[in-house]
């Protein structure tokens, strides 16, 4: 029963276009449908031919039963409560470096307030404990007054597309498919996306030729293309870049005046031993660029890595190569939102510091690291094997980052079904796949790509024993699928 | 030395003119010079006639030293770290209740998983906690369905920001003085900031016929007003506002066709016993409004009340009378974000169920609780004391919050000398306050104030026994100040 909102103010007609034009494809229909088969499963238990909902439609590992790292979550409770830090029990419940990490972190905050406001960009001993770290891992110093603590990486992201998008007429270079906080945030703040096609023939490879022709293309419609934006891993491509292609990426940035925006967010996620995530900070001054020669940020979060700590909203982003007045409103944004919630930023610190070798934890630490990547890693290819088998669909593995891409190549009839059913074709097939298996994909729409061909992004992230059950509910329903709608 | 920049893209030139117009005074000038003198005590202690910076600046209760809520933390960490519940060391380290109310909230998540992303609204569970927490308040039901948690208050501000303000045609009613959240919201996207006027002579009242006034002011200029911000109790005046009041301020909003946006984040804050805090939905149903009647929305937050937890992040809006159409839209900005953190999440469910009577920690709680609340009414009480007892200053009780907002009747000379100075008048008399005595102030004009008068903000938030020296130096500095300045 619709109620009758006629006397309030507010209609679709009169909201910000910008907000209609947004799209969020990760938690869009096909969830929302998920969510209302789970409460029929919880009133009636047998009323669908699956008895639980399978999400891999988005990167939450630890909704899907992966156990949160034990040595961050001891140092987070210990933050959290400080005052049995010094109680006997507190001993026999926590490791040794958990106590001693809390101690640390303590010391770092400004009168060792857990619950106070910090700077705006974080607190500045957990900024110096993250820059270490990625000097350690990249070999060129970070500064830490480049760090900018956020919650989440998302909110980095909107802070930059606030900062570089000023009308339509401005450009971002996006990957396609992207990663829809992309098109999201440019659609919000009123900018133009400016696509530019991975190569699925060459597992998404990214290809300047590409970029040159994507930006050509757009400078001759009027648009000032400001950045761009590579993800790597890749979302929802799970692609590694290589360093030679990295290097040339800098140098078109470089040559065409470009602010490189870098999702590094999946940097912890290879899986593959002929790849190596190297970041595009390193690569840039490996090439002998230093901070006034280019404009880089680069985004990194808690959410992902083989922690998956989403729930925490703890990430950040680090700005080099921008005038002192730029950065100052930059800090300016970052204030009006006061700062990132604490714990999410010990978690960011503590990511970028784990335990080290003669720890108390390190060795149960890098057994729950090292099981959870050698299976996230197995769960991969299982997937893309069962995939690969599947007819008409075609799928690069996933080198990095949490996701399969699979394209399908959906009958001529299904695609008519679909316009019938006024749905796009791969939102027709994840709809059907969801209603008879329980299983939650994104469609690739929601991602953008080739026009004409149809993918959707599948997680690796089920439970390894719920895999082959996966598979055989996938490989089952595909066949039906294809029966009812081959030509 | 300044580096050369002239090599990297964005300048001051081509940005986003609307970063550029956003002002955010609390985190402003006034505080980097604190910072700098703050890092001079630490490297030449004695070089400054104070031996410590005295934050008056933000509402940061832990930053200054206030202890948080036992049971809050308590729970918090259980929740950060679910696998010592079961342990018998724990039953030592933490209140019964505690334990209890961490097992509720697990069973509330699903999966248990304290580090998933969570519903783009919150947590169902702790939802519905906070529903009832609000029934309990208002004597009026609560729809868990119309919450929206958020990293403090200041996300859903902007979420609601973005959602009416569609150009500079667009216009949002503000008190003035006001929070500067809403002024560097509204330039952010790119509205219109309509002022109207508190009355300082009647205790920052708030007068319908100025609403009116300023209403059809604005309407004359083609400004379309979309909504009303009303801050209960007020920040940064400090009143609370009468029911009488709100009532007609709602029957203005219902008349006019308004969005009435009520900052009630410091609803626990009431300092006199002639004022009581009551929602406006509360008044709204009252007056026999309901869903369809009037589109309200409440903000709230973790960050103030007697428990200050500002680094937590944790807040929420409560969003009624708006179509299911506009409402999936809200959603929509939520989900761009994914969740808010889950730890500010718990926290917000606890604020709005405490301990209670029986509980372990009931005692305990209240003896915690009590003892900040009537701390702040005497801390409150002092300070508008001493403050009214200087030449040529005036200022209101502070009847609620955690603000004094005296009004400086500035000598011209005073005047003229910040003009030469190229300063706001309050922001001269702010740093010479500053840099004589530590104490860090906001002036008025962050919060813009009644042309051609002066006023500065200052919290009541530093410790009870700091407070007989804060007045002790201030009224020194102000004599000096005078008298230096007197015409």
């Amino acid at each position: 029963m619709a109620s009758d909102y006629s006397a309030t103010p507010i209609t679709m007609d009169n909201i910000n276009p910008k907000v209609l034009k947004c799209e969020y494809a990760v938690r869009g229909e096909i969830v929302s449908i998920a969510q209302t088969l789970q409460q029929n499963l919880k009133d009636n238990p047998g009323s669908h031919p699956f008895d639980e909902i399978l999400y891999c439609n988005i990167g939450n590992p630890q909704s899907l039963a992966q156990q949160p790292i034990t040595f961050f979550r001891e140092v987070l409770a210990l933050c959290d409560h400080p005052s049995i830090l010094d109680k006997s029990e507190t001993q026999g419940l926590f490791s040794a470096d958990a106590i001693e990490r809390a101690f640390q972190i303590l010391e770092q905050i400004p009168g060792r307030a857990t619950g106070a406001y910090s700077h705006s960009q974080g607190i500045k001993g957990l900024r110096d404990t993250i820059a270490s770290g990625m000097k350690a891992r990249d070999g060129f110093p970070a500064d830490p007054n480049d760090l900018f603590l956020t919650d989440g990486a998302s909110p980095a992201v909107h802070m930059m597309m606030q900062l570089l998008i000023r009308s339509e007429n401005d450009g971002i270079l996006c990957p396609i498919p992207q990663y829809p906080l992309y098109s999201a945030s440019i659609a919000l703040h009123g900018g133009t996306l400016v696509p530019y096609y991975l190569d699925e023939q060459t597992g998404w490879g990214l290809e300047i030729s590409e970029l040159e022709h994507q930006l050509k293309t757009a400078k001759s419609k009027g648009i000032d293309v400001r950045a761009l934006v590579v993800i790597n891993p890749g979302n929802p491509t799970g692609q590694v870049l290589g360093e030679a292609n990295q290097r040339e990426i800098v140098e078109f940035c470089k040559k065409e005046g470009l602010v490189l925006l870098a999702d590094e967010v999946y940097q912890e996620n290879v899986y593959v031993p002929d790849k190596k995530f190297h970041s595009f900070k390193k690569i840039s001054r490996s090439m002998g660029y230093g901070e006034t020669d280019i404009s880089l940020v680069s985004f990194q979060s808690v959410s992902k890595g083989f922690y998956g700590e989403c729930g925490k909203r703890g990430g950040y982003m680090e700005v080099t190569g921008f005038s002192p007045e730029v950065r100052e409103q930059i800090y300016k944004l970052a204030s009006v939102n006061l700062c990132s919630n604490i714990s999410g930023q010990i978690l960011a610190s503590l990511i970028m510091s784990p335990p080290k070798v003669g720890d108390e934890s390190y060795e149960s630490f890098s057994a729950e690291k090292e099981a959870i990547l050698s299976s996230l890693a197995r769960r991969a290819k299982t997937l893309e094997d069962a995939l690969n088998s599947l007819e008409g669909v075609t799928c690069n593995r996933a080198e990095g980052a949490m996701y399969l891409f699979p394209c399908i190549n959906l009958p001529d009839k299904a695609i008519k079904a679909a316009e019938e059913a006024k749905t796009a074709p791969d939102a027709f097939y994840a709809k059907h796949l969801l209603n008879a298996t329980g299983i939650v994909v994104v469609p690739g729409s929601g991602f953008r790509q080739v026009p004409g061909t149809w993918h959707f992004r599948c997680t690796i992230l089920p439970q390894e024993e719920k895999i082959p059950a996966i598979v055989s509910r996938l490989t089952e329903f595909h066949k039906k699928f294809m029966d009812e709608f081959r030509g």
